[in-house]
């Protein structure tokens, strides 16, 4: 199975502490060797790196282990290949653009007897399920809102009913970011954390390595992690439910009605 | 004036000897210092790179400069804001997805009075001139194209007539790449070399670097380098015409009515 790491925060943060851990997965403590990348908003612009090295032997994860990038929405992928070849472009996370903003989709899972009809402007480049489910939910919210991009309320409601949809044909774990808000939806597992004052230590499941949040952050940062398995052993995470849509934005998932 | 830089090759080449000495005229020889970026295709994927810091002082300039990743098209760019502000969405190259394959783009120059209709999927995310003319290509390209990616030869029809009338507007120097070729256009400034057996040596205009290209290369590898200002000053590069547009396959230009 694939791994995913989702990052929103209500100020740009480095993920430099969590993706350590998370790299680790790819090819040392877990055996993801098929690929893997990570996209960082900035702004509305994005950082995107893929690599079809396994990410312990990759020297671009070795690069974004050691500069700080700050984002508020980070959306990162180790691949375990079960479908498409091992190929730069069958690596996640995949970017695309709609309503003159980008959006970065990760998935993790297996869709089965899944062939949407793509009447739309989106097709897929890879052979993989999980770019063709991204280029179907695109489309499905374009033909929905033809317009532009609908205030965040009517937004989650489209992307959960449509994520729904895609589960019938199997796991859709998946995360999708626009830069403005953080979308998770779990269909076996999911977990996620915030991190807020007063800060704490932690200290990673894969690596022996600690930080201690509370000297490199403000009495005002507030940070969600999302991921597919819990990356520090100290800390309470918390289980998305089968079937769960959470929506990120500013560091704390949004209330079940809003 | 921005830079552009374009490789097309034959066999996947590495670009560290070329960048480097472009990557020079990002701060240091030149005053371009508002950003740049440069986007590599491995078959049908990209790695795609971007900073808003100055490519003489950006740590992931240096990572490319020491990780030799090999592609047969590559496009680089280094920014001087002329429209857009300094931001990360408005460092080209910029990249979109059209009939199933990923598009690369990067443009020098100045559009006035630049204003097309945006009836079709592709809108920009920043609020440059240059990533507006990309959108409008890719529109209209995909207005006569319905079904897909046409022949070369009418493709590359419809890219000169487009890049024309875009270049009413102003300078438009642009490259653009799907990958399997690497069209050219020149209003104002742009050259060429190409490289092949019996490979020589090349000494860096920007740097006291030089390199025997007999040693790392193999009798059939052939690589055309397309640029603002030639790279090298012992070779001989030759001048785009004004209004030209070259189409770049397996690393030399095709003939002018191929």
């Amino acid at each position: 199975m694939c791994q995913l790491l989702g990052m929103n925060c209500n100020v740009p943060t480095d993920i430099v502490f969590s993706f350590t851990g998370f790299a680790h997965r790819g090819g040392r403590t877990d055996t993801h060797r098929d690929g893997w990348g990570i996209a960082f908003f900035e702004g509305a612009g994005v950082r995107h790196f893929v690599d079809h090295e396994a990410a312990i032997h990759s020297p671009i994860a070795e690069l974004i282990k050691r500069y700080p990038i700050k984002s508020t929405n980070v959306i990162a992928h180790i691949r375990k290949a079960t479908q498409g070849q091992v190929a730069l472009e069958n690596c996640h996370p995949f970017v695309r653009e709609l309503w003159g903003r980008y959006w970065v989709f990760a998935h993790n899972g297996d869709l089965k007897e899944f062939a949407p009809a793509l009447t739309g402007p989106f097709r897929p480049v890879g052979n993989t399920d999980s770019e063709l489910a991204f280029c179907y939910l695109l489309q499905e919210l374009r033909a929905r809102f033809p317009d532009g991009a609908p205030p965040l309320p009517a937004l989650r409601a489209a992307v959960a009913e449509l994520a729904q949809r895609i589960a019938r044909h199997g796991t859709f774990n998946m995360m999708l970011s626009d830069g403005t808000a953080l979308f998770a939806h779990c269909s076996t597992k999911l977990c996620y954390i915030v991190r807020q004052h007063p800060f704490a230590h932690a200290h990673l499941a894969d690596e022996d390595l600690s930080v201690d949040f509370s000297t490199v952050t403000t009495p005002r940062d507030r940070v969600a992690i999302i991921v597919t398995e819990p990356l520090t052993k100290n800390e309470q995470w918390t289980d998305f439910a089968p079937g769960e849509l959470k929506v990120f934005v500013d560091g704390a998932p949004l209330p079940a009605g809003a």
